[in-house]
């Protein structure tokens, strides 16, 4: 553990997108230096990183350079390849949290589900299927109507296609490649999330928050849901559960379904910091990213216990077709008063790509939808422009 | 004002110290890049700026280079020199904030006592001073005890010198070196600092802190400052009457004696993001750093309001010779739950010398005392141990 000390431990990342960006900007107050790993020049955490190496993130002798400079490796991306980073680790010595294995893991829906259940965690009904038939069957034993999910890939609503009767099986299929499996769509109340911090020797885990989705993509996270105290809690302990199942270090976004009768069950699992988890920069005393430093370099980790009232608004490309980004009316931002920026630097706009977010800290418990609606009003004042000249 | 906007704007730094570092800190989320000057390799804000230029604070051809890459100059410590930033500021075109005007008169504290008298602000009385005779004169007229001081050049204690007895008078001539003048030494009930902000179409301030010296170096802030609250508010308004006198856009250190008459007299003022501010990064909505991005670049400032009682203490090189620097015992404060460390990266430990900053920015109004004992058990327990293999 000698090289992890904090200050002065150096961390390598797989991926250098805006996650990357605020763990960097996390780590630098702890006086701890990343490095990272993406194949874009001039990815959000290139500005703030101590070194860029610009390759995929599956290149196996560019993650081995990346590990030869650290003292330990993590990922922001699910895109990272376990074999490659368990091969770099074991032929550099170099430790990767979460476990690669952990990344299999909860890159593979129908894996995920089955570790779950079998550890008695709640997840929708599943079946896996291999087949236009099996297809069918399993949504006759789910019942109608039921989501055909690819067991890889799936992001922000990629990878899922809901069927509503046996006419859509065939064009269902015709949309995913690969293996599958079929959930039983499951009616919820609410989507809620929790960040999970695994340590060295402990776990745990940052109130339970609301997500507003739209078009499958998070638009806003309101700290605490607005649930039941009761709910809430019962989703911290099926994180808790989570994070007893998943190997290794790091801070996790663990995204569940409330079901009308009050049920939690797991929706799926990030093993990285997570958009909805962006309110513990101002909202806790330890931010996520803040959190999956201290853990992944095997140090203690932190207080969970958040402020107040948070809410948080993704700025998403509200354009149609890719162009530089200019983002403007900034200026309502600023004069708002208690509303921070997060720009992530981006310097292409595309549709609904996240290009930044804003954070209402300090929210009275009892003000959370007002303060949504000046949150949405706020994102409704900022627009993409032309670039200047 | 086109090349200011936020995001997308620069901003060219006069100095790379740790004021630098927590300015990139705060300008990164709102997508504004630094580029630095600083003649030290490997300065604290160099890891988080876009560019380091190695040189001199005040080499005019590094400067103009600067100002060359970015939308605005400002600069983070008073070692900058004013004509210099004034000729490159002409023949670049590039604004300067604060002005190097304002600049000048804080470098001069004969000229800064002279234009706050004159601006009906309070300061200790107060003569300048040539030679033997009109020291022993002032001291005379002013009484014993009195300060001789440097017209400029002082910090830290540095250039002020103790007058008890007309025998003090040779000796603390020989001490000195050029112009001075000689202050009353003002007996005070505490010393209290203003985080002043000056923005393009307002000014604004932070509430009064108390600062806790030991060996004339700043060891604890507490926030807000233990007096009554109609002297708190009485700092503030000196502080806005002192923003008043003072031209161009950014944020000031403001320092008072508060006397045991309940009078403020200005102390001294630093155009520059303070040490007596550091509680903002986690105390306020809008940190004074992020303050001096907007306000520099000609954006609206934020809100100042606290958001309760907030400790910091001081990292101070505990240690009799220079050596590299090893900060040990740092699980503790990260066991601590509620603090927050901020390490400022210095590669060689001194006697003294400023190397990070605890913040516990949780503190109830009424726990003040215990949280300064707690934060300062927490300094206690680090220590620079030697340099790892």
């Amino acid at each position: 553990m000698d090289g992890c000390e904090v200050p002065g431990a150096t961390i390598g990342v797989v991926g250098g997108g805006q996650l990357g960006r605020m763990l960097a900007e996390a780590a630098a107050p702890l006086g701890v230096q990343l490095d990272i790993l993406d194949p874009t020049p001039g990815c959000p955490a290139a500005p703030l990183a101590r070194e860029h190496i610009v390759a995929p993130f599956d290149h196996r002798p560019a993650i081995e350079r990346l590990a030869a400079g650290v003292d330990v490796l993590t990922y922001e991306i699910e895109l990272a390849d376990p074999a490659v980073l368990e091969a770099v680790s074991a032929a550099t010595d170099t430790p990767v949290h979460p476990t690669p294995d952990t990344l299999r893991i909860t890159q593979d829906k129908l894996e995920e589900n089955r570790q779950f259940s079998a550890a008695g965690i709640g997840v929708p009904s599943f079946e896996a299927v291999e087949s236009s038939a099996e297809v069918k069957a399993a949504c006759e034993s789910l019942g109608y109507p039921a989501m055909l999910k690819a067991r890889t890939g799936g992001y922000d609503g990629r990878g899922n296609v809901r069927i509503a009767s046996p006419d859509d099986v065939a064009p269902a299929l015709a949309e995913l490649e690969g293996p599958a499996l079929v959930e039983r769509l499951v009616p919820f109340e609410r989507e809620i999330s929790v960040i999970g911090v695994q340590g060295a020797d402990r776990h745990d885990s940052y109130v339970a928050v609301e997500n507003v989705h739209e078009a499958e993509i998070l638009r806003e996270t309101v700290v605490p849901a607005r649930t039941d105290a009761t709910i809430r809690e019962r989703a911290r302990e099926v994180a808790n559960d989570v994070l007893s199942v998943l190997d290794g270090r790091g801070v996790f976004g663990i995204e569940l379904f409330e079901t009308p009768a009050g049920e939690i069950l797991v929706n799926e699992i990030a093993p990285r910091p997570h958009n909805s988890g962006h309110w513990t920069i101002e909202g806790a005393v330890t931010s996520q990213f803040e959190q999956h430093v201290r853990a992944v370099l095997g140090r203690p980790i932190g207080d969970t216990t958040h402020r107040r009232g948070t809410i948080t608004a993704n700025i998403l490309g509200d354009v149609e077709d890719p162009r530089p980004a200019h983002l403007e009316g900034v200026d309502s931002v600023l004069e708002a008063g208690d509303v921070k920026l997060h720009w992530y630097e981006k310097s292409e706009v595309r549709p609904l790509r996240k290009m930044g977010h804003l954070t209402l800290p300090e929210v009275p418990i009892d003000d959370r939808d007002a303060a949504l609606a000046k949150a949405r009003g706020l994102i409704d004042s900022l627009s993409f422009g032309p670039a200047p000249e």
